[in-house]
């Protein structure tokens, strides 16, 4: 047993400059187990309700996607609706329906205790220790999480820092959690809550990732086209343990690459709504997108 | 003759949260020319008043910047007060007072007439224009502006863009110019408008280079003190320039490396109040420092 992925899956109501669309499939573990699947079999663990679309079932399997912990529900699969400003800078939740997500308790099945690499994708920091607690192997845990944890479940989250090898946020988070603008002094502060690996997300400008005295910085790619940002960071940390989980190396040289792919993955999520961007992905894509990191960024 | 550089001398008094000096070596013209000093000699063309100390005269002779374009006129030298708010986000000019700057008319030496390589670093548009016209020789010209001279003389910084090889500007300053968020479709709507090269600055988040279909992106290092960004984007075109005009190199390649040691010789700069952060440098230290770059970026 290699990854689990554990996070929301929804079906999303979107609407940028470039369109919009409605009840297409979301939630952070839909993206991350997607952009995963391009290196390892990621193992889902998720709940959806009876109207789930078959067609998503079916794009899951498409990808190799374990979905031996997708549990369905009676009742409506969470639904999520947002708007995004003209130039993306701002993102507007237009409603959240739980739905069976409501009462959602993640349970491993017997075969995921086992796990080397497990995603927390972004949830409620209690079911993220949950997951932690059933778990039976020394796992390599990579913990995402958002602003509405920070400031609605901030003990569980701090706890929950304890437990885990890599925490990966955004710029702005990292300045809610540390107070720190200075990302070197905001990487530190956060490794001395726990993880040993730190990776913060500056959306056009990139990320970084901190380990011990060491920093890696990706660029972001320029981009012709933005059409759709969400699920972009879920892609990223999805693609980066995914990467992770295939080459099994912790070495800082290889967490590089890893967060090269990430950002890979990412860039292909933004060209499209939905996971339409990084859904049937041929390895030459991957390689040409990975190439043009390469001419941007190696000196 | 190789680089010649134009732009102002001033004496500067900033105030930061690390601290405050007065009438200490400022003016977009010490910077480029001390940054370029590490590469090639610099020949510089400015102006000063009869209170300008001899200990920078001297500070501009032990870094090889050849004075002879350099006038001193009756009365006092430019002064220019500024503040930075704690995070370095804003910065509120408390003074200006032009002085011996508001009649400066530079005129090139006959031996500056040839020269290769011309920095015309930030002054107002209408004099580097005049500068331009002085010129005997083809040479590779960069251009540096600020956000006033967009506002103030757009119509002769919009000539003089036609007029220039390379453009260097910030992050805000191609928004202004182009009305575009994007840095793919602002470049290109700068390179429409002359230069074939265009340098977007983004101060922390480091610089991209934009050249035909290619792009560079450099990141910002990761720094434990800033002191005084006064003089960082001066730092970054000197030190550009200066590895070009010394490597007579213009392909891509090259340029990435101009780009790097553009950006070496800024995070001294950062490092200290006015010019100490880029005054008596070892090779040792830029050797360091790029090796820092080296280890943050490539993969």
């Amino acid at each position: 047993m290699s990854l689990i992925i554990v996070g929301s899956i929804a079906l999303d109501t979107i609407e940028t400059q470039a369109g919009s669309v409605s009840d297409v499939p979301g939630g952070s573990s839909s993206y991350c187990s997607i952009a995963a699947s391009y290196f390892t079999t990621p193992h889902v663990v998720g709940v959806v309700g009876e109207d789930f679309p078959e067609s998503v079932i079916t794009l899951f399997k498409d990808h190799h996607i374990n979905q031996a912990g997708l549990v369905s529900e009676p009742g409506k699969t969470f639904r999520w609706g947002g708007r995004y400003a003209e130039n993306f800078d701002e993102r507007t939740t237009l409603f959240t329906e739980l739905n069976v997500f409501e009462t959602f308790n993640p349970t491993l099945p017997e075969t995921y205790k086992s796990a080397d690499y497990v995603l927390l994708a972004n949830i409620h920091p209690g079911l993220q220790h949950h997951v932690l607690d059933q778990l039976e192997s020394e796992a390599f845990i990579v913990l995402d999480t958002m602003n509405l944890w920070i400031e609605t479940a901030h003990a569980e989250l701090i706890s929950l820092m304890k437990r885990v090898n890599m925490l990966v946020i955004n710029d702005e988070e990292a300045l809610m959690l540390t107070g720190e603008r200075n990302y070197g002094k905001a990487a530190q502060k956060l490794k001395d809550m726990g993880p040993e690996w730190v990776v913060i997300k500056k959306g056009q400008h990139g990320a970084l990732l901190f380990h011990e005295s060491n920093v890696f910085a990706v660029p972001g790619l320029i981009l012709d086209k933005v059409i759709d940002p969400t699920g972009a960071g879920d892609t990223f940390v999805g693609a980066l343990i995914g990467y992770l989980a295939q080459s099994k190396d912790h070495s800082f040289d290889n967490m590089k690459l890893a967060i090269v792919f990430g950002s890979v993955l990412a860039s292909f999520c933004v060209e499209d709504f939905s996971v339409n961007g990084i859904t049937y992905l041929e390895e030459a894509d991957l390689e040409e997108r990975y190439d043009a990191f390469v001419v941007m960024s190696q000196f």
